[in-house]
């Protein structure tokens, strides 16, 4: 199991790695057969190749991510609320997701699940 | 599908309730064969009859809780951090969870599911 410490650290590198639109940083946090279901109740993105490809789209849009409140470490998972804002046909757009990850033995992300829709998106 | 507004309503009702220390008033908001595992990890809690003796134990202690963000919807759940603080032994303690719950069509709770551990909980 994964220490309190390591989950906490590894929360703070990934929102770290996308606010530096750093793409390997990101995917490197990731198991080879992890998923990415973001939102929840869209199809799930399935093995690293697939996980690149959705975060190549994401750093492409330069996002700003600010952690809102403390991460919840239970078991081999962590939750935690953010913001992420960019801007988008000219206007800031903020989303304010929760992102459910679960971690394997060796540490790494087997699992990330983000919780929001469209009354948690704001556009100035 | 239950509306945004109508979990969003169903979240207040639920963290009104509990500051009341109304029991039935928590209750109320289950379905009868609704699970409840709190925190994360441990044996989930089936039906309303289970339900009902956990949240008595709780309301017992005259829980005072504060939504700490807003609360993510998204298909048929919602997602929320709070902070929820009691006296236990002559000490303040403060446990900040994010409880993820699942909705029925009739728009009653089916599933709630409390992410926090050691390290989100302070005693003052």
């Amino acid at each position: 199991m994964p220490t309190v410490e390591h989950m906490q650290a590894m929360v703070n590198r990934y929102l770290q790695a996308l606010n530096q639109s750093d793409l390997e940083a990101v995917v490197a946090l990731y198991a080879t057969d992890a998923t990415v279901e973001d939102p929840v109740g869209s199809v799930p993105l399935v093995g690293i190749d697939a996980i690149r490809a959705f975060y190549a789209g994401a750093v492409a849009m330069q996002l700003e991510l600010v952690l809102e409140g403390e991460i919840r470490i239970v078991g081999n998972e962590a939750a935690f609320p953010f913001s992420v804002s960019f801007v988008h046909e000219g206007r800031r757009t903020t989303i304010r997701p929760i992102d459910l990850m679960r971690f394997n033995e060796a540490g790494q992300i087997v699992s990330m699940r983000a919780y929001f829709g469209a009354s948690n998106i704001r556009v100035a």
